[in-house]
């Protein structure tokens, strides 16, 4: 991270450019330089896209530069995948060019030693010269679901590209970066923007916590770090920006093996584990340790109401499953307390006497949705609950998708609701349509209880620090 | 469980009855007694089905009888699905007729407390009398994927059926057990047998686990418990059974709140957690915390060799991935060695210089199957291995679907490979491909790391206990 250029606003040409220049273009389908500038030119990206390549004359009908000096028009950001040998010339003419901000997708820098140290050391020099941003060297760049940047040089075939919404990646991993999107897509879940850091050798994950807390189409910043070089400056950020928008951690390097394992990934030094999580809990960022448990928060965050306590309804169609929810939430620090015999009483009214409406609430294996509509009105609307977690066992006989409308309108009590579903095909379609609500919804009780978890901890951090 | 008829061969009539009368069935769609007998008489099962019920003549074609003892044929099982004050009649006149097994899908026993409790002691004392098996009452009872045994009162479009297979699922909760068998069916997952064993009033867990472990079908024995009651026989059969196959257990109930909702599920006391958990490691069974991992540990202990140590070789084509992987193998006590210099010579002469050889083995992102290859058959070749954890990210540009084949060659060496494809839409593509060939696939490092830990963890019982 350059200090002198710590102005957020500089950042903006990464994911808004309006003119790109593809250095190391290329005609043949699916090499590098290939797949990024068919992004940009074939793709929904509304800027000009130009190409950069001494040896061609055009690329799919567009005109080639020899060099990106010759574009006759300013050039917002330069995309460079050309070897790393001849990266610093090319970010010489691109900052004799004026060019604003640089991706170097090209490997082949600090994270092989050596030559490749002094590599770095030369384009850090040339970007700090010419006020150019850097992002990388060695990352696979930057994937916006808005406006269609997309640096990823991964065919759509190989890698789908998911839909808007409101969840942000920082990466230093390119390749698991680019499985999260793949999955993100087939899942349906919705992302702002990812962004593969690489090397770091000058924008880290602390310039990108600070701008996607400023960015309005993102509600929740997740990261997957190995290391934090920049200790200080990450801690200074993240005090600031939790307060702000929830930030989901995946921190690798937890043991000694995976530390040193990633050190020998990215050629930095992962600090030590116990102090890394300490700090973390104090700046009120959310750890997890996998991708899933960082996607199943992330979806909970991004479109349910934090909670504004820990006491947490169960509402099922199955004890068992009731029975893991609770060993779960409270595994995690979270209630599940005994309802109040008026309002169990008032639960009761209405079910048969073999239910259960104490806590997890159990409607038992004949409930229709109704059933479930009246545990989680009188539960929500009670001061005794803050949040549900709702089980819905599709398999039982009288439960049909009426029990989606009747979660959606239990929305109206602004207190979160998680849903497990558990089973195959037809729980997949009714998560979908809970989904399409924003509810969601898990595979099984122990990830609806963790997500719960995420939203409980976040609320009580904002009215901590309020 | 009632000891006198403590005969493994008695059970056998739950699997493979020859003659099966439904008792309550009914011809109106959708109701359980119609479900039931629909399995039966519509299904692939080979024995005969005769419904019982006073009120009809006869259903889809088939005479009904007003009771069991009308049939003129010998009945191995029967099927009770009437209300729970009827049963005890019911089982007097099973009882003359001979019957050897009966299953009580009926609810409203023990688990309403009061009359209900009176209610279980009498089928049970009438179980008693006449010498028959008695699996129930309050549960959804057996399916077999191989005699088409299925006494599941949810229809298919409701809960689908999964194949064949090697794993067992042995289940407290009714309701659970039909989400499971809908997920695995939904995962392509093969299974032999599910039970649900309900109020356990005769037929318990260990009953099922010791004949489970005589079912040649039955590879893996999975099994959701809330309680055991009879922790002396469990204790006993256990310790047999796990030296022949591997136990993999949720056990339910681990904090207060999960017991006491336990208790309330199933009217039984659940052990404490500490005394269980001590006492399941000394008999090498496998416990689980969620259903997910259940699975997860099944699918690879069904389909993979046991590992004869505990040293992992990861090859990765994404350095991120990799670092996860050891941070979980590590977590879960397992040794992710350095490979010997000699080994990683070998690797080196055949990869780029980028690629690090030295575990995890980073092939890069610009990898094909080939390196793949190399790096499986020198490191399992090996004796500085004993187990590999493969990452395949189907999203870089030059691994093809010729990868499957390399891991599929790798099973030659007979230790265990463990996969995780994180991705979309071509990563489950790929996945079921490696699964044809019996390789369990995972859709994160870390559930690939946690089902490596069950393979090394059974192999290491098995050296102990032999």
């Amino acid at each position: 991270m350059i200090d002198i250029f710590h102005d957020m606003s500089s950042l903006e040409c990464f994911f808004a450019p309006k003119s790109v220049a593809v250095i190391g273009a290329s005609s043949t389908i699916g090499k590098i330089g290939n797949v990024i500038f068919q992004n940009f030119a074939m793709g929904q990206f509304k800027g000009k896209a130009y190409p950069v390549n001494p040896r061609l004359d055009e690329i799919i009908g567009i005109k080639c530069y020899a060099s990106v000096k010759d574009i006759p028009e300013e050039i917002d950001l330069a995309v460079i995948a050309i070897p790393a040998k001849f990266v610093p010339q090319v970010m010489q003419e691109c900052g004799e060019k004026g060019v604003k901000c640089v991706i170097v997708v090209s490997a082949g820098f600090a994270e092989i030693g050596g030559e490749g140290i002094i590599l770095e050391q030369e384009i850090i020099h040339l970007a700090k010269k010419f006020h150019m941003r850097l992002l990388g060297p060695n990352c696979i760049g930057v994937f916006d679901s808005n406006t269609h940047v997309d640096t990823i040089f991964l065919p759509i075939v190989r890698m789908s590209r998911p839909n808007s919404g409101p969840i942000a990646i920082v990466s230093q991993s390119g390749a698991f970066m680019s499985s999260l999107l793949d999955w993100t897509a087939a899942e349906g879940l919705g992302l702002s923007k990812a962004i593969s850091i690489g090397n770091k050798a000058d924008v880290d994950e602390s310039d990108l916590v600070e701008y996607l807390a400023n960015d309005p189409l993102t509600k929740v910043i997740t990261a997957y770090l190995e290391s934090i070089e920049n200790g200080n400056t990450f801690i200074r950020v993240a005090k600031k920006v939790t307060k702000q928008k929830p930030i989901v951690l995946m921190k690798a390097g937890r043991t000694k093996g995976g530390a040193s394992a990633a050190a020998s990934h990215t050629g930095a030094l992962a600090g030590t584990d116990e102090v890394i999580d300490a700090v973390i809990r104090q700046l009120g960022i959310l750890r997890v340790e996998n991708s899933e448990q960082m996607l199943d928060l992330a979806n909970a965050l991004a479109f349910q109401p934090y909670a504004k306590g820990d006491r947490i309804l169960i509402v099922t169609n199955g004890g068992g499953a009731g029975v893991m929810s609770v060993d779960k939430l409270e595994q995690l620090g979270l209630k599940v307390p005994l309802l109040s015999e008026d309002v169990q009483h008032q639960m009761m009214q209405h079910y048969p006497p073999y239910c259960v409406a104490r806590n997890p609430v159990d409607l038992t294996g004949d409930t229709d949705a109704e059933r479930y509509r009246i545990a989680l009105e009188l539960g929500l609307k009670s001061d005794e609950i803050d949040a549900a977690l709702v089980i819905l066992l599709f398999q039982t006989p009288s439960l049909e998708i009426e029990a989606v409308e009747v979660v959606q309108n239990a929305q109206r009590f602004k207190k979160p609701i998680v849903v497990a579903c558990v089973g195959g095909e037809l729980a997949a379609v009714f998560s979908r349509k809970l989904e399409k609500f924003d509810i969601p919804v898990y595979p099984i009780p122990e990830r609806a209880a963790f997500a719960m978890w995420g939203l409980v901890q976040y609320g009580k951090w904002l009215n901590h620090v309020d």
